[in-house]
């Protein structure tokens, strides 16, 4: 199955992520591993702990952990590349993001919940990784000051749920859903479309 | 039920002061509601995790996700007037507190854990959103710097479960310890009251 | 049994860890409580929560909670003297390392699961109590940085694997992983022995 595959590549490219930003605080080897699985595997992981459906992706499939922890190993060789893969790197981050969060709101409309939790079951999984990262890396995430970012997973759970609502077959539904939200994700960052922001300063009376 | 009543209350004003501190922080709208979502709901679902108490309450009910990304949004609208209902957002965050804790406790003694457990669950609903919070806007959480709060909740709780043993009727003891615990909150607010504080430094030999 | 001997010694030394990180935030004394019982038994209740494996260990034996949280309330008061006893703690640290990653090991076994999720329960139960504390603290987790330390316990993990899979008796396999490893820690500590670490800047175009 074509979502399988996609998964895959994501959870690589994800995994591929999460070592640089270990990387960028100097963490060792054992840092940089558990730092790629739980950007690549956390999104997944809390999505499936808030709605109790055990067992976890990584504990059926142990060998999604060998994947990550090699994809990160294979980082600290190829680093210093990494900065003229910049845009495959983006895109495939872009196919991962909807990937990811297809893969949440199926997980939730399989069990049964309605529309409203499955897209926050869509976008908890797309997003939570990325979040799960920033938090151990000691940083402000960063999707909440990135271009659309979480926005993106937001609209794709919804435009799938839409389709599904159409009466779209569900093969053309995830198709459909993949290429308008890598399509927006990439018109993103292309022309830095953002989400206004909140400024709040309460310490001046 | 009154509790329900004073539980809306709490998420709304819990995902108010959450949305305030993602505006501190200068984060997108949408991250606004996230903040707003796991500082009203998170206390709740980091206990009903821990006890396996599934489905988490705003799976169960996802409308309250409604209400919380609503409190939020408006208050990016109306935060210049946060300043002036300073004293009114103090006493709905101390409501909130108490009713939180009253919640967590009712939720272990429902699924047959003891006091202990109890008030340990109490008190997990009753802080651990601020906390959450303030792990997501990188901060030290506040709550162990503050005038008594999760001491506020802690007492609370252990005042209910006397209440309980001392064969109260189910909504006296609720009574009670909403009014009590109330006070206590404000009153701490209003004299500073302090938990004391360790201040270890190992750094110096 | 043994290994409930050095579990118990193990949860009030890492107690008096997590006391003494939130003495060095000068947190008070709530906070103290808190953050022992989170290093303590933190690790675990990830490792159960990841593995449904329900009811937590502290849920089923809260009086464990009792021994974390007088642990942390005795630190504050022999603070001082803790500099001395340095090197106590220090071995106490590695045997609840090791006892961690056992119990760990043995609880993913018991459920069922392969090595490889034996494995990294294991590992969970043993390291991430110091993340969720140097979390807690707003601290970049410690263990990524420090001498062999989640090393030490994936190495544990796998030589108590190992055993088992050379058909070793259980309590064998265990009196041998706990030598073992713990002589490895005491020797990382003295030789200084580091994991490379990997260090990306890419700020620098």
């Amino acid at each position: 199955m074509m979502l399988l595959m996609l998964y895959l590549i994501a959870i690589t490219a994800e995994a591929m992520t999460g070592a640089l930003s270990a990387g960028r605080r100097g963490m060792d080897w054992f840092g940089v591993v558990l730092i790629a699985c739980v950007t690549a595997l956390g999104g997944g992981s809390v999505r499936d702990v808030l709605l109790g459906h055990y067992p976890l992706t990584w504990v059926k499939h142990p060998e999604y952990l060998v994947l990550t922890s090699v994809a990160a190993l294979v980082t600290i060789f190829i680093a210093p590349l990494m900065r003229r893969l910049r845009s495959l790197f983006l895109a495939l981050d872009a196919v991962g993001l909807v990937a990811f969060t297809l893969i949440g709101c199926m997980t939730a409309l399989e069990m049964g919940h309605g529309m409203l939790v499955a897209s926050v079951s869509g976008v908890i999984t797309g997003v939570f990784g990325g979040i799960l990262r920033d938090i151990f890396c000691n940083d402000i995430p960063l999707i909440f000051r990135r271009e659309l970012y979480a926005s993106v997973s937001f609209l794709a759970a919804w435009f799938y749920l839409l389709c599904l609502y159409l009466q779209l077959p569900g093969e053309q539904a995830i198709m459909l859903t993949l290429f308008s939200g890598f399509l927006l994700r990439l018109l993103a960052i292309r022309f830095h479309w953002e989400m206004p922001k909140f400024i709040y300063n309460d310490d001046v009376h």
